[in-house]
This record gives structure tokens, sequence and C-alpha cells, in this order.
């Protein structure tokens, strides 16, 4: 098994690649974005219009979601991209001005995502990420309990960091619907959740430098890189 | 032959990216950045610490070659930087940062960019991009005199985006040294000076929407990336 990084970990090693690491929220974001949308081409590669619907949250998971799409579209995928609730944040009003000019589509209802669900190719979860608490809060309770009510029915679902509802530390929970992904990638390094995840698992966001790798004990992890790739298979 | 890009259109196409397009500098520094490194990845696949000195420049030709030596650094190259001239933005400062935490050594002097010259394995030429305009001003003078009376004796060059003192319009200026580069990586399109280069020629900065690549007519330069690649050799 590979080393994890705890829910208060990954905020630490997050908020200090912000402050003494001098990396920007948009650097970081793009190019956690980047490795979600390779994670997905190396696994879901695309027949040419496949869709995809991002399922888009409040926080930084939800970004890295806008920026998988991004990327989606421009490698030949259509994705959609659906907000439960929408943030008021600048960072996020400009990834969607980015997407709208892709003419990447906004599903407006929960009953839209419902039929998405069922005709896209993969479900790119970037719901919640390792700052998640339980419980599950409306409206993404309904979401996500429709998501776990029918696994056989809808894409296949890949989730960013963690699977959304599955508590960052000790994983699925037994009184919180478990949407079951069936890929994970996880950023930076995993999170203890991901021991209980037994799909195909991807690490992405290659930018960790060997000091930090070093204090939070994920230097095998960061050494598994080959070459220029931006991921790797777990 | 393809379309180009004159100064003034490119400028403008930066400008229109960066306010009605929504991206930040550092998303598309990013992403700029990264195709440079790939392309240096392609053509010069490393053996492991490889040197590579990369001259940066005060502009953003500069802070792209910054971000395409911390992702050459990850890929197990041994870059160096070297700033003719300090700029004071906090932009490159925190790309400074980001480099000095991964021991990535900035060069202080130009005979030891000189030396570091015979003994790298590429240069990477991020000193002036599409805003430059001739004369060049000390102390680039001297450094790009001596790349261009030194072509032999010194590594291969990778120009970004243009060859540091061509003028971007019309090439090779007869009063201005010639630093003969062997690849160029033009951004987002070739410029008009690109006519003029034979060498290995690759375009990256895959971020623009059908709406701006038809206007500015860059649409058949933007569906030649193939797959996920973030660069093609043109």
């Amino acid at each position: 098994m590979f080393k994890t990084l705890t829910a208060k970990a990954a905020a630490s090693l997050d908020q200090e690649l912000m402050s003494t690491g001098a990396f920007s929220i948009d650097q970081l974001m793009e190019l956690a974005g980047l490795a979600v949308a390779q994670s997905v081409f190396i696994q879901y590669p695309p027949t040419p219009q496949d869709q995809i619907l991002v399922l888009v949250g409040p926080g930084n998971n939800g970004g890295d979601g806008l920026v998988a799409a991004r990327h989606l579209k421009l490698w030949n995928y259509n994705p959609v991209v659906y907000f439960p609730k929408k943030p008021s944040k600048p960072l996020f009003h400009n990834l969607m001005v980015q997407l709208k000019d892709l003419e990447v589509k906004e599903i407006q209802s929960l009953d839209e995502a419902k039929t998405m669900m069922t005709k896209s190719k993969v479900i790119i979860d970037g719901l919640f990420g390792f700052s998640f608490k339980p419980p599950i809060r409306s409206p993404f309770d309904e979401l996500i309990s429709y998501m776990a009510e029918n696994t056989t029915k809808i894409a296949p679902i890949v989730s960013i960091d963690i699977p959304s509802g599955w508590d960052v530390d000790s994983g699925p929970l037994s009184d919180t619907p478990d949407i079951k992904p069936t890929m994970l990638v996880s950023l930076t390094a995993p999170k203890p959740c991901s021991a209980h995840f037994s799909g195909v698992h991807f690490l992405g966001g290659r930018f960790i430098n060997n000091k930090i790798a070093e204090k939070y004990g994920i230097k095998d992890l960061i050494d598994s890189y080959r070459g220029n790739d931006m991921v790797v298979k777990l």
C-alpha cells in the first residue's frame, strides 16, 4: 500500500503550497484539472463527441472539474457541467466563461442531470474534496442518493480526489449513500478513504518538490511518475 | 504554409483571452510553459540530469521559460535559469520561489551563462516574445551577440515563440545578431518571422476556442492537435 494524506495533512500541504510554496490557486487548479482530464483520456479514450457529465461542487474539487471539462472539450469529448448549487467565486465565474466560449453547455436541473447520467460515457464527480465533512447537505443529498441508488443504470463515475459523500479519512459511511465510483483520481497523494476503493486509481498533481514530499512522507509516490507523464496509475 | 499572427494580432488575441476570455495570466503561462517543456521532452528526451539553460527575459516569454524549467526539473532534467535583468513582478517572484523549492539554480553572471551554454543539452530562449521591438538593449545585447557568434560552440537553442532579436513580423534583421535557433515553439499560432525559420517547429498553447480561432484565421492550426497532445509538430 502507498502512503496516504489525512484530511488534516492534505489541508496543511495545500496551505503550504499556496503560502511559502508561492503557487496560485489558478496554477494548481490548472494542473489538477489537466491531470483529471488526462486520466479520463487514458482510461476512457474518446470516440468523437462522447458525452461527459461533470458534477461541480462548491469548492476547489469543483474547479478541478471545470478545468478538466475544458481540456476534455478540446480533446474531442462533449462535456456538460452541472452545479447543484452555483458558487459565486470569481474563479468559478471565469472558468465558466472559458467553458461557454468553448460551447460547453451547463445543465440547469437535477432531472436533466439524471438523464445525462444515463447517456454519458463517464460522470466526473467534482462535488466534494478533502474538506468535506458529513452529513451531505441539500441540494447535494438528492443528487448523491440518486447516483448511489442507480449504479447499474448510470455511466461509470470518476471521482476527483474523494468519492463524494465518503469520509475523507474513514471511507464510505454506513448512514450515507455510496456512489461507488469505478475510477478515482487522487490529487497530490491518495487520502485514507482510498483504502476502501478497489477500482482504477490514478495519481495526479505533479508539482510537489522533494522537501514537501519528504515532510509529508509521500516521496515514493511522487517518484512513481514516469517520463513527462502528468499522471500515474497506482 | 500555415497562417501566422502578426505582432499586432498576437497582442490583440492575448488581450482578448485575458479580458472577455476570462483567462488569468497564471493559467495561460502554465499551459504555455508546459507546452514548451513537452516540446523539449519530445525533441530532446532526457538522459538523467541533462543540463538545460533557461534564458529569462523581462516579459511573459520569460515567465513561460520559468514554468517550462519547473516541469523539466520534475521530468528529470537539470535546468538552471539566467536573468540578464531581473524583473520585479510578483508573478516572476512566485515562479522563482517554486523553482528554488525544486532546487533549480539561478546563474548570476553572464560568464557563468556562457560556460553553461557549452555544457548544456539545450538552451531555452525565453528572452523576448511577440512584444519585442528592435534594437536589442543592454544587458541583452551582449548575451545575444555572444550566442549569435558562437553557434557551433554552444548547445542547440530552443526559442519560445520568437527567436530573440528577430523582428516579430519580418524575421532576422541585417543589423542585429541572429541566434539561429534549431527549434521554435510557437505559442497559439506562429508569428510571421517563423517563415524565415527552417528548424524543428512545434505549436503549443492548446486553449483557443473556435470563435477566436475563426476570428484570427487560425482554425486549421488548432485543428492540427491530436488526441490529448498539448503540442503538435508543424
